[in-house]
């Protein structure tokens, strides 16, 4: 099989892959653009994309495509019309940001409880300062918005930090993790309980602006919030009030309604935030985790037996 | 009983004590240099004590005193001769600093991993720069000095995380959480194994200055090293020498040999190292873990079956 791909790995994981299917010709292209890469994707039998580089026409013309590897996990730029049209296997990458996004969590939370920026400030100030308070994440309650796989690898890892974790689902069905779930009926009922909230949801019409000033209210004055999902859960100037009134203590923010956050927002300069540039999902590991499972797909493309994995309804879209 | 502690805790914490031994008194003072304390002292059973409050002298006068309970982990400052002539039972409240010592490890594998220095000088510049590298904690490979139960809980939780984890103890036996041992004989060679190294080592003879600038040589140009042992373990003039000749990456020091360190010292002001002031194994759950311990230790006392934690040889003075 010819296999083309627009995304460029390392020479490390070209030689990794190619050895595990010696039968079938690798081509891999940083990008779509050039004249050769295009012309061995009309060629393919398999593709291998970040899922953004393709347009209706390119799957019109493309003669042999029955396999799309999306590695990453969004699709809203996929032409899934003619897809559709030409029922092309579409996969992706769904569960590959799992670890890096729950280091993160863990990551900032810990930063807070440490004090490690009060501490920093210190060391600035060349003071040996015994007296700033530390906090432990042990006995702390972690709430997690969207208790599904990214939600429950960070409630795992809180769990062996001695934490207790609650959940929101969208049914508030019992999830392996967390010591109590809520549902989107009643998740407000959650708010004052926990110490963290971290938000993993992603962007959807029921989540849209979904917290507003009155849960930022219903929150303890001395929670941590964390948002690593999308920006558009909460309003900025929301977000700025509840900071600036205290109504928080403090919020770990990767995702912003504007991103990239211009120089001139007034978010940069408030005093109890700490802004991370959309980053929390990265990895160096991220293309190797996407070709294992690009790569237990293909055998099982061709014949071994077994399940392939993130396999997209093409009706569903996901 | 008359119970009288020179640690004075919440009232909630004391509370809770007086409810668990309705039958026996407690009188809680905020050290021993007041008068009532110090004649309450005189007539105590059970003394409670930070163990840094008591001479031979003391040990002397007390009329009834059976079992003197320490509240911290360091005996060094304990009058051993007195106690051991009048056959005094001693226990310490060893072990209740590896959570907060745990959490302090893990902490700042992650502050490094995530660079969360260089996102919050990219934050004080106003800028959304997503081309800052992070790492992951997964897949790297831990080496811990020290594999006892401190080692033990920072390996336990690293290996949650996906790393590798070598321990160095005594005699190299295995060691619960640890993938690898290696022993005293042989330590040197896991250094140029490991991505993160943290000693929790107690200062002993074999342990003062163990490390010298042929080991940081030895180790990865990446190497994380963290110390939250014991200050003499480097002496700092080393240490300053192997970060400025990036022979390390970084170090995380909670614990230097001139404690407190002195506004004036070099250290403050090295570029790639992160200092703390001895506050690792501190915790707003200290004392009440400490009083788990002694709650613990007073029941079984008092006749309930069971064995009491922490016991203190008098002759080994561990």
């Amino acid at each position: 099989m010819r296999i083309v791909s627009s995304i460029l790995p390392t020479e490390e994981l070209q030689q990794q892959v190619r050895e595990q299917f010696p039968e079938d010709t690798f081509e891999f292209y940083k990008g779509l653009k050039g004249e050769d890469a295009y012309h061995a994707f009309l060629e393919a039998d398999v593709f291998i994309t970040y899922g953004e580089d393709l347009e209706e026409q390119d799957i019109e013309r493309a003669r042999n495509l029955k396999w799309i590897s999306v590695m990453s996990a969004g699709l809203e730029k996929m032409p899934f019309e003619g897809i559709k049209k030409k029922d092309i296997l579409v996969t992706n990458a769904r569960g590959i940001h799992k670890t890096p996004m729950a280091e993160y969590t863990l990551g900032y939370m810990l930063h807070h409880a440490k004090r490690m920026d009060a501490f920093n400030q210190e060391q600035g100030n060349k003071k040996w300062n015994r007296r700033i308070p530390t906090q432990e994440l042990s006995d702390a309650t972690l709430l997690v918005l969207g208790a599904g796989a990214i939600g429950g690898e960070i409630a795992k890892r809180s769990q062996l930090f001695g934490m207790k974790t609650i959940g929101v689902n969208t049914s508030g069905r019992p999830a392996e993790y967390f010591d109590q779930t809520f549902s989107m009926d009643n998740w407000e009922e959650a708010l004052p309980l926990a110490d963290y909230i971290v938000s993993v949801l992603p962007s959807l019409e029921t989540t849209k602006h979904l917290i507003q000033e009155k849960h930022f209210k219903q929150m303890k004055d001395s929670v941590v919030f964390i948002n690593i999902g999308r920006g558009d859960l909460v309003q900025t100037d929301i977000l700025i009030k509840a900071l600036q009134n205290k109504d928080i203590a403090h919020a770990y923010v990767d995702v912003v309604e504007e991103e990239p956050l211009d120089e001139s927002h007034p978010l940069w300069s408030v005093e109890n935030v700490t802004i991370t540039p959309h980053i929390s999902g990265k990895s160096p590991l991220y293309l190797p985790r996407a070709f294992d499972i690009f790569s237990h797909n293909l055998h099982i493309y061709k014949g071994v037996p077994g399940e392939m994995r993130n396999v997209i309804s093409l009706d569903r879209g996901y």
